[in-house]
């Protein structure tokens, strides 16, 4: 536990899920399931009228009736029966509840706004926070609270605050493809009370995570907001998405948190000069986290290239140098360490290296890999999965197999930070079954086993490193 | 068949395979197997040294034994021995050959360069056509030509040329998952013969080829290949790759297809005044192959969206108004026509629609999407499947294969192009065996089955529609 003063909210001893219910279409039974399966350690209560049991465990007609504290209210009830709530949660002498209800100012109703500040009142009055309304609340593996069925249950060092509940759901599913894993993940929605700017400030503090992402769409108080980001960034990575960066997507914001927000290029200047980082869209997101995930800091562009066929070696050079990274010459004593062992091929090879070309002589995929792991000339490394390999199953899958061992053997050998590219197809059903892209599947887990991070394709990876390089260099900048 | 002076390569009534072996890591294996696995229909000749027999099929030991012609020769023999087997194919009156070996010019060794100028003056003198060196050869499923062991039987209207075999290969495989289907997919290598130009000329006029997508690194003669571009582009749309268009891209093509190449914005220049389309990467040229292949003409940028909850609303409208698409309100006679049927909501929904608001009302996702679809406020429609949804499996698939339905049903009708957005996630292996990925891939076979395009994120959408619209646009202004 970090002191901080939020830090109860995660260490709950009790939790009641009011609206409990054994529907599993219904949230009350959602939530109970989460407790259940992630193995909440604490007491569960059910909140039912008219129910002596829900899913095994002894319910209660109301909050007030339970015979001991409770530390963490989910409220799974519509929101206009949330005040009643509330004032028997104070009776009861319970300090925090998470309001899971939509349809409120979202909705553009004035009831329901007038109902949002009415709610603020009672908090402040009965001395509970609140988190919420429209949220999922809170996915934090380690105490055994989560927001979705088939979320990891092995803690990570990456936390997160999001104004959406979709936004988190799909950050945990498909982030945990990418291997990431979760300290903490805070869906606050509406942001009633406790807002971006409390989490921010938790999660800098908190010793369980080492980088944190936000989604935001707006701001409950700029000023304050712009302090925590600012302290935030002196610790840690922040990475930011922004919701409403348009016309059209400020009009979405309305129907969905209730937002206010400013014009995007206060924003994205405010943003920078705190020390943050800005994306655009949601796989941009995932990818800076992968790089500040597992990658130790780079401060040189000079980039190696090494793995797949021809088209591979030309696109990355390209992409590579695009995106602003330096595709550096291969060394030539490279060149020379293989001259024996290779004698038709060793003056071919060049800086991105072409592992085709490697088939049928004495160099392995290995040999190349080490040698430019070992080379002072690279600040870092890109490994091509040769996914386009013609030959058959059970060639290909031994040629593969062995190709990402050197990678993650190069890897964890830890001479310089590497990432490698193995793309993402949707598959169909059919697909879902064939031998290459169980290949694929089998070969992504190694790497996340191994914690090596992956990109679908060369250009991402190169985005991703490229924000990374910047963000050290910044950061030795001000060191000096 | 075209009457084009090529189209005698697309038809052999029979095929040697020179080299022929049982090694399946051989390629004289591998041809083999790609011709009897694809069902060709014309007679095999394997020729191989002091066999009688390879893979069941009667076997010689030269070219010029064959008793009956051959049309079509594959040669899977080192790059040193191809000259001697074209004096042989010279002997047997055969007019056309591939040659597979690559260690050809791009090894950047002299004596290999003298031998490519030393083909071409062979064939020249003999009347044979060649494709290659260093190259896949022909993808021609009517035919039973293949290039790979995975690749789709069915074939389709996408035509293609390609300097690099890993290029074709990944893009059938990759392709195919999107749904694309192929005419003729040409792998040409070196080019020493046949080159970028005569297959851009000979695709502009197969009546099976709707649209053509060509990945080049070099051209052999660029007024001739401007010429041929402005053709094709004035009768098909024509997609193209540029590899090697920075000094690392340029120095990698050397060392592949030991292609010339010119400043890119030269290219860019060339290319845009030919009315063909340039792309930056895989990714975005399978995606406007996608929009080609499977929208009508599009010449307005109002874009209707629907599908997802809040954060997708949001982040749709972002991404679509900065990428050039117009976010139009949604026309208030849709929110009237809902008036009566779900009176809390119908004020509240906007476009985007999010559909997660009518879960509990009487209005369905299909209701919405059919209203838009019948709306001319909206040029296009895009429709995220809420693969966020977060209740239990049974739900949830209930759900999601309702949503995915209303859109093909939407799509189906013709109202309104139409692209689906449903994400690629590269999974792990034990998720190869999830409900919730093989949900996915059974919403993507279907979408396959129907027709329907659809997109890994809106971004990756939005970008390829506009630039579909931008051609429509152009070809409308110039044939008023």
């Amino acid at each position: 536990m970090s002191g901080h003063p939020l830090d109860f909210i995660f260490h709950p001893k009790s939790i009641a899920v009011v609206g409990a219910s054994d529907n599993p279409v219904k949230w009350g039974y959602i939530y109970l399931r989460y407790f259940l399966d992630y193995g909440y350690q604490g007491t569960i209560y059910p909140i039912a009228t008219g129910r002596s049991e829900v899913l095994g465990l002894r319910a209660y007609p109301s909050v007030t009736q339970v015979p001991d504290s409770i530390d963490y209210v989910v409220s799974c009830i519509p929101f206009v029966r949330t005040p009643q709530l509330l004032t028997e949660c104070f009776q009861k002498g319970i300090k925090f509840v998470h309001i899971l209800a939509g349809q409120a100012a979202e909705t553009g109703r004035k009831d329901s706004a007038e109902l949002e500040k009415e709610l603020l009142r009672q908090a402040r009055s009965y001395g509970i926070r609140l988190l919420g309304p429209n949220c999922m609340g809170i996915y934090y593996p380690k105490a055994g609270l989560s927001t979705g069925f088939d979320f990891p249950k092995t803690p990570g060092s990456v936390g997160v605050l999001t104004q959406s509940g979709g936004f988190s759901t799909n950050l945990i599913r498909f982030g945990s493809l990418r291997g990431l894993r979760f300290s903490k993940v805070i869906s606050y929605g509406n942001a009633v009370d406790l807002n971006e700017s409390d989490f921010l400030d938790y999660l800098s503090q908190d010793p369980e995570t080492k980088i944190i992402l936000g989604y935001l769409e707006g701001v409950k108080d700029g000023r304050r907001f712009l302090n925590a980001l600012r302290n935030a960034a002196c610790l840690k990575p922040v990475i930011l998405l922004k919701g409403g960066r348009t016309g059209s997507g400020t009009r979405a914001i309305a129907t969905h948190t209730a937002s206010l927000t400013s014009p995007m290029r206060i924003w994205e200047a405010a943003i920078k000069q705190a020390g943050a980082i800005l994306t655009r869209d949601f796989d941009e997101f995932i990818d800076l986290a992968v790089a500040f995930n597992f990658l130790s800091p780079i401060t040189g562009t000079r980039v190696g290239i090494v793995g797949g066929s021809g088209v591979i070696v030309v696109l990355s050079s390209d992409e590579c140098e695009e995106l602003g990274l330096n595709v550096v010459p291969l060394p030539p004593e490279i060149n020379e360490k293989i001259k024996d062992k290779a004698p038709t091929i060793w003056k071919w090879l060049i800086n991105p290296v072409d592992v085709s070309v490697l088939h049928g002589s004495a160099i392995t995929i290995s040999d190349m890999v080490t040698l430019m792991a070992e080379s002072s000339n690279f600040d870092f490394l890109i490994a091509n999965v040769s996914e386009e390999w013609p030959f058959t199953k059970e060639n290909a899958t031994t040629y593969l197999k062995n190709e990402v061992k050197a990678y993650i053997t190069a890897s964890k050998k830890g001479l310089k930070p590497l990432v490698v590219i193995l793309s993402d197809r949707g598959l169909g059903i059919k697909d879902m079954d064939n031998w290459r892209w169980r290949l694929y599947a089998e070969l992504r887990t190694q790497l996340i086993n191994a914690h090596v991070p992956f990109y679908p394709n060369i250009s991402r990876a190169a985005k991703a490193v490229r924000e990374l390089i910047a963000y050290y260099q910044r950061e030795r900048a001000i060191s000096r």
